[in-house]
């Protein structure tokens, strides 16, 4: 696929001085469009050592309402960054809506070089494709335009520009010693980029194949192809009707996981003490050796209002040293978050090596709350199954350590907490209105909650479903399964 | 002064389990109406070793909101943090109103372990100290509660204390060899730290000292502490009404260092030309080696409206790769960028060893356009000039390069540019009313600018005058004085 861009394509003096004025002003005017526009625009400048991506990508700044641009290069990974699942580094420097995101070095640049370095396989090199097209798919439909170029050069003309680029004092710090070991691997390169971009060439996120051997060709085109699809995304957005979201109300099963539970098991506050003291101290223990391993912890707490969540998770983490471990509740978004992806405010809370995250909700909302509620549409919340699973995949995959808790009552065991509540002065502020409304639609939350558990419950990153309305024994079956999978994976106490 | 608190301070089983429900209940009242009041809480939990701040902390979580309160563990800096000055780790992690957060570890743990271990001097102690007195009173004058306890054992009892964790295997893990190589210095700790307590404990941020050798009674005072603390607060919050700001309209002086500037220097297009060429070429060499020798550098600029900045700006970006640097042009801040200090949202884009951050306007806006439009009080603009000169000592003390341009044109010239932008499509968008209206205040300005550059000049971030009229001048002047700044911190080409 590379042979069509090798033929000399040139753009005269002349030819560029035309058509710049005419780019530039286009791409200012579809950039103030954009500034206020629901899109955020991820643009990856890939290709070859020696095509000149920086220097493009220089040019397209100047030509731009710098303003309105972030570029990013994505070196060697900080600790932060290594602390985390490969992805994160791209996640967190997302664009919001409104602005633009250049990325030199991309998703791409690792799983390539693995490959042409024989430290992946070609399976693990497919996952690693799969994945990315369907990142990209979820970017897209979280409104984000995703613009891929490569800039190509022949073996020939890639040597031809790197010993040019060595021989000018002023560029020749741009050729490292990299680049020629990358260079001995120019046919494994060729042969690897080919494949992904083939595989990666989506209706979504299109990759454009760029000459890269003249400069002024190389350039134009680059501003063009970003002018090109900026644009007709733009009209996308403003054709587009904002379309009347229908509440979806799921019935249940006759005989589902949630209503066939045995709610009736109580454990008696003696053998609860007990007990609590037993696994306190064990998980005190294990937490200590999950920190001196350099592993992490991540686990989800979702069940209906008044289920237990709170003191569940406050009894479980009092075993563990306050400094290892945060608690992220689920409020509103704020408009930072609401600017990006929807896992993106998860993301941006994913624990440190040693440490601990619980989620107290979760980006389960999109298939509990936010479907039911409508406050996104049946495709967001249908695609979001397979989201969430690539997302806690790659967390498994990192080494963190998952488990989902669903803590559930029954309809009489809340009301009776809710009436609690509103006569415990020092409970009150926990009962809302929306607890009352939330309880009529309790049939459609345990109808999602079964299909979510059904589709998202993965051996690495189980659902755990827990008979909440004894509180004894919710918190204990907690505390004994955080127990359990923490002596699994760190082995013997 | 610690004696105070090394007498028997104890409160019985019974009195707890009286005053706890009255506590809980309070505290979470506070914290229900901090949740949408216009004010943060910051806690400095500190102390000996072994006086049980996680312990405490672990209790307070228990009996507050969760959902409202971030702890943070100061622990080993990461390799993001060290690339920063020092607070810039406790900067990124200040709550936003309505939330608290707790510190376990604060701003006062390095110098005071540097002061035992005579890593610093005194003179270098109480400058730390100084320092901190400041950034408190600037965290209380921009909304933020600072909370600040200090638990306290007399010596024989913290040896008791660690002696007994040891002993328990459950508690064993708490007690490291640091805590015992501290202990060894033990009276340097408290000479240091009553020395850190007496200079530090200010109206606005004062200390309150908890005798640790009661549990009961150490939880419940930390618990009272907030409580009154926030209680407080909260009372006045609700009791201030919104002052009417008026708009600060300075007169400029008759003679002064902007209206003295020689404007009227033209160089021709062909000089321009060939110097900026030898620029670029030099900054580009330099840039390489502020990578390699993992220095940062921070440029900013200011002027009038269409003085030149993103020109010159773009000019100077020209010579460096595009994946060294990031340009963050200020717009209107996030809601998250709004519930904290002002300078959170610069604090926010410092660069990393070896990068280059450029400010197109900047912090120093809360001097110019906020003090001239009224968009913050009298004493906020008048204590920002000492808040900012104090951070950008922290960035120059740790080895970034901080100079700041102001690029000056002439009304005249202004208005000439203003012009040619209504006339030309790919300048239409720079050109809005706001920049009318700026105009009309141009004195205002002009005595405002040259009121700052007075005071916050300085040795190592100095202001640079630019005369913009002639956008050749304004450019090589940029460039040329960042390549002497570059060339005088790294040493011969």
């Amino acid at each position: 696929m590379f042979e069509a861009v090798e033929l000399k394509q040139k753009v005269s003096k002349e030819e560029f001085k035309t058509e710049e004025p005419k780019i530039r002003t286009a791409l200012l005017e579809a950039q103030r469009e954009l500034a206020t526009a629901p899109l955020s625009v991820v643009i990856l400048v890939s290709g070859v050592e020696g095509a000149g991506k920086a220097e493009a990508v220089n040019l397209l700044l100047s030509w731009m309402d710098p303003r309105g641009v972030e570029v990013h290069a994505m070196w060697e990974p900080t600790d932060e960054e290594n602390e985390r699942p490969p992805m994160w580094r791209f996640w967190r420097a997302l664009p919001p809506k409104g602005r633009i995101g250049i990325f030199l070095g991309s998703w791409y640049t690792n799983p390539i070089i693995d490959r042409v370095f024989g430290r992946i396989d070609d399976a693990a090199f497919e996952g690693d494709l799969a994945r990315i097209v369907a990142f990209e798919r979820m970017l897209a439909q979280e409104g984000t335009l995703v613009v891929k170029v490569w800039m190509h050069l022949s073996k020939a003309a890639q040597k031809e520009r790197l010993l040019e680029l060595e021989a000018d004092p002023l560029q020749s710090w741009r050729v490292t010693d990299l680049d020629w070991k990358f260079y001995e691997k120019v046919n494994r390169f060729r042969r690897f980029s080919e494949q992904a971009l083939r595989t990666t060439g989506t209706g979504e996120a299109p990759w454009t194949l760029i000459g890269a051997q003249d400069r002024r060709h190389r350039n134009l085109t680059v501003a063009k192809t970003l002018l090109e699809a900026l644009k007709e995304r733009l009209a996308a957005v403003r054709a587009a009707k904002p379309a009347a979201i229908t509440p979806d109300r799921p019935k249940p099963k006759p005989v589902n996981v949630l209503n066939q539970l045995d709610l009736a098991k109580r454990m008696p506050d003696e053998s609860y003490e007990r007990q609590l003291l037993k696994l306190t101290g064990r998980i005190n223990v294990l937490a200590r050796r999950l920190r001196e391993e350099r592993r992490s912890l991540i686990l989800v707490f979702e069940g209906p209002d008044a289920a237990g969540k709170g003191g569940a998770i406050r009894r479980l983490l009092s075993a563990i040293d306050a400094r290892m471990y945060q608690v992220i509740s689920v409020a509103a978004p704020t408009d930072e978050e609401r600017a990006r992806p929807y896992l993106w405010r998860f993301w941006r809370h994913l624990p440190r090596l040693g440490r601990v995250t619980v989620y107290d909700r979760s980006w389960y909302g999109r298939v509990l709350v936010e479907r039911i509620e409508g406050f996104c549409a049946k495709d967001d919340w249908q695609r979001a199954y397979a989201e969430i699973n690539d997302f806690e995949r790659q967390l498994t995959d990192h080494g963190t350590l998952v488990r989902k808790f669903w803590l559930m009552t029954s309809p009489a065991e809340q009301l009776r907490r809710f009436k609690e509540r509103q006569t415990t002065p020092y409970k009150q502020y926990k009962l809302t209105e929306e607890d009352w409304r939330n309880r009529e639609k309790w049939d459609a939350y345990e109808a999602a909650a079964c299909e979510m558990i059904e589709r998202t419950s993965t051996g690495a990153a189980p659902w755990i479903v827990v008979p909440a309305d004894d509180k004894n024994t919710a918190r204990i079956e907690v505390l004994s399964t955080v127990a359990r999978a923490l002596k699994k994976e760190l082995g013997e106490e």
